[in-house]
């Protein structure tokens, strides 16, 4: 059974127990949650490692890595130290969304290692096999896709980016819209190149009541991919990019029908005065189902920093209710990250998630930042340290310049403003 | 004349012209807006090599660095190094925040240097002078303020903070707030010092008249600093702060009858869900004055990380407002700034002042995003690092790994999204 056929028949899953008492929620509110379609809790039944993690309504922001090779890097060693330094550093799951060779062994390994959530994007590898056998992805047969979800499902992948919403309608619309930058969605150029060449729809939209048979059966959560994402500020919430959304909301409703669960990728690169508004009508259009977003930057000027433009996106959209993160790092629109990369996009993420719940007043959220407040107003200079998001980096900085009193900082030195006034102020 | 003598006037300075041509605004509206209060163009008749800039209403919201040795760290030319990228990366202003020795040698090479305003806290070379002379801040005398203030104005410093807000009134409710972290501000806890060992009303707030004859003489425009600004999220927009914002309204309206430019100086930390209430207050209670915002910083348990935590907040207060942000850098409650983290906060707040200025809809303000995003579909990659904030990075970014087609990157490879529809979509 699937986490949502469990709340539908009010049974309260092993794992539904250990994510209230990670999130300190009611499990019964949680599982009304699930029934509902407002939490997910990606779980693949063959995961074994995987400590669950719940996506939606009243829990924390989560925060995604993403992982993977390409043809032009293809390390299985750093990929897997990026594993480490994703669970090393709080990431709540990863995406293996490698595309060179041996994709198999590659993922076979991550989703053994991985204590948190892995997913994937099948399609890569069904295009990557078309590739190499016919030298296009145009010659890629119905039965390979849904083989290699089938197979990626059995291996134990707890969530799936389909781009089910890339359908004859919403490619017109993308003809029509005249857009600056067009696909940047990698499964949805896939799908978009396929289609025109076979002159056919999309087999992941025509034959999705068969995908939700094969993702049921291992509790897969399906994340419809957003093909039509916008790729920069000016084609941010377009007619194609809502048309596609209304799509992913039918779709979700036939996956609840049909006990599967179901997130929503959204945007992308989307201008600071509309994340709230995408935000909003994702929540209305999918019937308040989890929104896991890439990013959005909210600039595309500045290649190198896109970890920062995506944080700031990222927490306005937490705060406004995006449930789960999609990381960004400095290396975006230029390479293929690095593990330094990762590191500092990740802590970008889970800055702007951790911002993004002050402000839609998770439980307990502030907790954190007011005892960083009462041990810098203590000068205890070690558990602020110790509780900081990246304890190693603080302490780099701390150390690297020799203070006559221990007390203060080298930014005021002996001038500092807590350290003066403390006297005044300690009863 | 100051600039506001000029506006009241309805003459046009040279100022004016240059900042409307920069800005791409009237020059007559320009001058409506200095004469309102609600534009500055900070601009010390002595500070022979400035590049005026207007801050305020309608123009591109600016970013300042701060400068400046410790007693800790006491280095010229890391610091005029410091100016250097500040200049080269796109800095609108820089505080010269020195509390070393040789405190005037140190602003006079900053001032000759700086094309663009300098501003600095006069408050602490009197507070050095006076620990240095006596051991303590509390035996500083009034003429010694003062005599600070005038040689500085006289040197060419176009803006100066000064913590007039900061009097018995506001010094009561900090100590009735209880909060957790009290004062941070560093001429604020001078001040409170000062006025509590000496039981006397903070003198910038008693002869604040006699400060405005000093700045009007050399033009320069008063940036009233915010002595009780939140240091945590847990005392953002608490009766101290706010109350202090009130009397700062009442002294920007006495510096407007008298001829002098004001900016407000604005928090530090606050919830994200708190900052658009904290810009609109202060439009309300100080009649439109510029805001020169100090962050905010969106959560308190990133130190190493602040430059993120402030883009978040800095962007936006600009798209709600803000006129003026201040950079953090990743040092920030840590160590004194090194030259990398002035490059690395300065680029954070260079972002969150542009993607504010989208929300805010400043003209031409996605011209570049929309140029980045043709270069991107043309794969023009000379012209994307061009355009970039910081093209140094950009470029190593993309230079670091070996490709086999010149036109992608390494994330995807021959996969590149943009390159497999490109074909169905141009005609």
């Amino acid at each position: 059974m699937t986490q949502l056929e469990y709340a539908k028949k009010d049974q309260i899953s092993n794992q539904m127990v250990i994510v209230s008492e990670d999130e300190r929620v009611d499990v019964q509110v949680l599982k009304e949650d699930i029934k509902s379609g407002t939490v997910v809790i990606p779980a693949n039944i063959n995961h074994k490692s995987l400590h669950p993690k719940g996506i939606g309504k009243g829990l924390t922001t989560k925060v995604n890595v993403n992982l993977g090779t390409s043809k032009d890097r293809e390390d299985f060693d750093l990929e897997l130290r990026k594993l480490d330094i994703s669970i090393k550093y709080g990431a709540d799951a990863v995406m293996d969304l490698s595309t060179g060779d041996n994709l198999n062994s590659i993922r076979k390994i991550i989703i053994d290692k991985s204590t948190i959530p892995v997913g994937t994007v099948p399609i890569y590898q069904a295009a990557v096999k078309s590739v190499k056998d016919y030298g296009f992805i145009g010659k890629m047969s119905r039965a390979l896709l849904f083989e290699v979800i089938e197979e990626q499902c059995e291996e134990g992948v707890d969530f799936i980016t389909v781009h089910c919403g890339v359908n004859q309608s919403s490619v017109e619309r993308l003809k029509n819209q005249k857009r600056l930058t067009n696909v940047v969605s990698r499964g949805g150029s896939f799908l978009v190149e396929w289609m025109i060449y076979n002159n056919k729809e999309n087999p992941l939209y025509e034959y999705y009541d068969d995908l939700l048979k094969i993702v049921k059966k291992n509790d897969v959560t399906l994340s419809l991919g957003d093909g039509m994402r916008p790729g920069c500020l000016a084609d941010a919430t377009d007619r194609s990019q809502i048309h596609e959304l209304i799509t992913l909301g039918e779709l979700t409703k036939r996956a609840w029908e049909s006990g599967v669960q179901v997130m929503i990728e959204g945007p992308g690169h989307v201008p600071i005065d509309q994340i709230e508004m995408n935000i909003k009508l994702e929540k209305s259009l999918c019937n308040g189902a989890p929104f896991y977003v890439l990013g959005p930057l909210v600039t595309d000027i500045a290649p190198g920093y896109d970890h920062i433009t995506s944080a700031i996106g990222g927490a306005i959209a937490a705060w406004h209710g995006a449930d789960f993160l999609c990381y960004v790092t400095p290396a975006e629109h230029l390479r293929l990250p690095d593990e330094n990369d990762v590191k500092e996009g990740l802590i970008a993420s889970k800055i702007a998630a951790h911002s993004g719940d002050i402000g839609k007043r998770i439980k307990g959220a502030k907790d954190k930042d007011n005892m960083m407040a009462n041990f810098r107003r203590d000068f205890d200079w070690e558990n602020q340290i110790n509780i900081s998001l990246d304890p190693h980096k603080a302490r780099e900085y701390r150390d690297s310049i020799s203070l006559n009193d221990k007390e203060v900082c080298s930014m005021c030195g002996e001038y500092c403003a807590v350290k003066k006034v403390k006297k005044f102020f300690s009863e």
